[in-house]
């Protein structure tokens, strides 16, 4: 700050001279005192509150009786699981109140390493939705596949130091920390010596283990489902973070582990989020009516959406409307449903009745386009060479991204490559490495997917989005795959050799572009025809059941570029059973 | 932190290797669920906190079914107001469960500049008390009188940047800040742009000026005197910090503003603290008992002696017990009178049974030793020349530290010097400038004082600690000055040409070189003297009224080395009136 704003900012405060802005009529929120203030004004000049009062402003805003609120903030969520840029992000989320959210951009690098890291912070700045990031701690998040990029610590000592940088993202690889592995501490030290913040990621971990993993100063967890462990969790010092997004749903579950001892320690979260239920259902906006449903009072649920967030990440410029502090703020019809009104951000009126004002500046993406160097790929390279019938298959449970690991019998043709029978719900299903044109290809069998005819590809293939393809038949499968390539990512659903319906996903083959109402529509002909047109299972979610089947760190059974996993036995398994 | 120590404490808290310490068969205070966790033990590696479960370690302590508290942080004290050194300091406050104090060296900066400043720091490494410091904002302050530094803004650079340094001591100039004086907005701009601490002083500020001091990130107050006051601050986002010291004692009315909404704003601090006063009820467990006594619940009062003062700090290292934090821990007889029997920091044994046990490193006190620069003092410049028997007195109202304005009638000589009556109350007292070699004197007339022979000279004048001495004539008190100059400053008492009684304070002027207990029994014999052998008034204070005489910031009346000087007027005025 200079000297001159500081100046302003006191004359503004002490009512020398006007404000900027002056929103008047408002029921203020005072999250410090759990209270409502009425009959005052907030004056903002500068884009910074001066002053709860009686003011005289340039502009005037009549909140007309509304609540006003400190903009809510997003403890942790990954953008690319919206399927949209930072820029379009913004312009879904702010208009439900969201004026910061913490991202961890764990895919995209993944995918682009540093320079998808890059990307993401440049993309920022074109919306007003203030983005923090986290570092991403585990690329590749495990050594079972091949990954578009390795972030190891010595690639983190720069970008650690970054403002936009808050710390060190979830640290999933907990048995490593546990383990006390050398990569892992080096890791872990970088964030520690840098004074920076380090998120957690360890589910069902307790007792000692537990301790180890905090005992590195591990701030976070957001992935907590029980009350058993998110209490332990909070005793150990850590915040919690209440997780309600588009697959993961422990808000209620959590909320009535909340107490007034140990409500600020408590933060919201949506960690993934997809548009279409930003659009169904909102964000954090819907996050707080569930919390009062719940039974939380509602200026509680309020300081876990702002001042408990500003302080567990150490934003000390906002998570409140008083003097000094950011003038983001949202009107509210209500403290019931949150309905919100209008969001101001650093004092500018940003939405109004769920429409995002600013234009939004769309960032180039040319840094992280084109993201495939697929080698040697032809139909050929599907061809599954098992020497037995009996084979091991993934078994998919619907509703979620648990698999089985099943037996079976199957038809094989005379080089001992599958052959697809209609009566017998097993498919093949293959992963392929695209980042390193190292030309692997991981092949399987996949049962309960449904599907009748055709192929479906796509890009989005946690954690390292190689190309995952489906289908009944290899050259559906293999012309999905080239069209998925030629269209730079994404969806691609075949039948008899033709596109019958694809959704290009050109940012890193893992993001679209486009504004979040084409994605979430897109998405929605993308499922109908997967289900009308393929005939996949309708208790199955034809995409996100195939984006996580290469995550290894899943039970039971996945594939990866590398091979069929057994991850309960943490080893590779031959399609032989 | 090195690999190898976060590996150890890894491994230890994941019960792979023993534990140095573990603490057993204790009742563990959990701040963060207000909880108490029964069976189970604390495991500390390397000083810190690495477990709360089962553990084994080479050295076990039996909590014999004590509670285990985090150690107490004491969020604002002058150290120089307990007139010992740091070193002493932190052998008084330890066995009182202090672990932590946040210390603002606005005394003896005031009277030896950054050499003081550094002193401080130096010789609280001879404590095991974690001393972190604020930079005195206001060096000197007023303009007023003559200090012995000045710290300016541009002073200011190099030393806020110091770790041990949190920020900027409390900004007492709250009309410069209110009215954006231009060297107040440098001085703000030093801590803001390092992204520091700002400590508040602004008794009675209120509405928009409240909200101007508020927006500069002015973020505690500790002079609140009334719950109006305490929720008004709140509301605007400070912390409270609610005081307990030998002269103000706030903590009773403040605390039953609290409620378990607001508590996590509010701490405990104590400003000045007197070894007579922790000796007899000690320190923060004091506060804890009145917290209690009060009607807080003990976990709430707990958390704003830990958890609420190391938030409100940014100390992310303690505050709790809990893994990966300092092992700063205070056992517990009872959660009523907060009784310790034992208390740890980062790990060591540094108290039991209201002992300290480690040896005390006494610091060499050279460089802030013989701070006496006076010019041409004799006893001659105690003549006072008034022009009028009608003179302007300062009127001592017993029981605090503001005065009146009086008027009356004195007997003078011939030359206009006064004379001394037995029948009326009424005394010289002299303010000599004692920096800078100036040679100024300020001369007036005070009233109530009782003195009825002697005088009584000290170095103890807040802000700038000047000489002052009061008598009934003029031989003894220029005997009493040369006497005081002669042992370094302190408090003398003169009666018929003789010293009586003497409290050497070799630091500075201001600070003993002994330990508290000497200080404590040194000081009550000193009063007892004034009291029997000079005739001082009973109901005044006789050490700690002249000490606030020359402070030109507290009404009515006051006398620097500049002159008399009418706080209400702000303005010097002449003995006549």
């Amino acid at each position: 700050m200079d000297k001159y704003m500081l100046k302003r900012r006191i004359d503004t405060a002490a009512g020398r001279i006007p404000a900027d802005m002056v929103i008047k009529n408002c029921k203020i929120v005072d999250v410090y005192n759990s209270a409502i203030i009425e009959g005052k004004s907030i004056a903002i000049t500068d884009g910074y509150i001066v002053g709860i009062g009686d003011y005289q402003g340039r502009q005037t805003i009549d909140a007309e009786g509304r609540y006003a609120a400190p903009g809510f903030i997003d403890a942790h969520i990954h953008i690319e699981s919206s399927y949209v840029t930072p820029e379009e992000i913004g312009r879904l989320l702010v208009p439900h109140g969201t004026t910061t959210i913490i991202a961890d951009p764990h895919e995209i690098v993944n995918v682009c390493g540093i320079n998808g890291l890059n990307y993401m912070l440049e993309a920022s700045k074109g919306t007003r939705l203030d983005i923090r990031y986290m570092l991403p701690s585990c690329v590749p998040a495990t050594p079972f596949e091949s990954s578009g990029a390795i972030l190891d610590a010595e690639r983190m000592k720069d970008p650690i130091k970054d403002a936009q940088i808050l710390g060190l993202g979830e640290f999933m690889n907990y048995t490593g920390v546990v383990e006390a592995e050398d990569e892992v501490l080096s890791k872990l030290l970088i964030a520690i010596n840098e004074g920076k913040i380090i998120d957690g990621h360890s589910p069902s971990l307790s007792g000692n283990a537990l301790n180890a993993y905090v005992a590195c100063r591990i701030r976070t967890d957001h992935e907590c489902s029980t009350k058993e462990e998110m209490l332990e969790r909070l005793s150990r010092g850590q915040y919690i973070l209440l997780r309600e997004g588009s697959a993961c749903h422990d808000l209620r579950t959590l909320i009535k582990a909340v107490t007034p001892a140990n409500s600020r320690r408590c933060l919201l979260c949506s960690d993934d989020r997809q548009p279409e239920t930003i659009l169904r259902l909102g964000h954090l906006d819907n996050h707080l009516s569930i919390c009062v449903e719940e039974g939380i009072p509602p200026i509680t649920a309020i300081q876990m959406a702002s001042l408990n967030a500003a302080e567990c990440y150490g934003l000390l410029d906002r998570g409140a409307l008083a003097p000094g502090l950011r003038a983001d703020i949202v009107l509210l019809d209500d403290l019931t449903d949150f309905h919100v009104y209008q969001v101001f951000i650093k004092g500018e009126e940003v939405s109004r009745e769920g429409k995002y004002l600013p234009e939004v500046q769309r960032y180039d993406i040319s840094a992280v386009q084109g993201c495939f160097n697929v080698k040697d790929f032809s139909v050929d390279k599907l061809r599954l060479k098992s020497r037995s019938r009996r084979v091991n298959v993934i078994d998919i449970l619907p509703g979620g991204v648990v698999t089985a690991k099943g037996t079976t019998e199957v038809t094989l043709n005379q080089e001992g490559d599958f052959v697809w029978q209609p009566d017998q719900d097993i498919a093949k299903i293959a992963v392929i490495e695209r980042h390193n044109g190292t030309g692997n290809i991981g092949l399987a069998l996949l049962r309960g997917y449904g599907i009748k005819s055709g192929a479906v590809a796509l890009s989005i293939a946690h954690d390292s989005h190689n190309i995952i393809t489906v289908g009944t038949n290899d050259e559906d499968m293999a012309f999905a795959v080239d069209n998925l390539i030629k269209q730079g990512g994404g969806i691609v659903l075949v039948k008899n050799g033709d596109v019958i319906n694809s959704m290009p996903m050109v940012v890193g083959g893992i993001m679209c572009d486009r504004p979040g109402e084409w994605v979430s529509e897109k998405l929605a002909q993308i499922h109908k025809d997967a289900y009308e047109q393929l005939g996949i299972n309708k208790e199955v979610e034809p995409v996100m059941t195939l984006c996580f089947m290469s995550l290894a760190v899943i039970p039971e059974i996945k594939l990866t570029d590398k091979g069929l996993f057994d991850v309960m036995q943490h080893t590779f398994i031959p399609i032989e059973a």
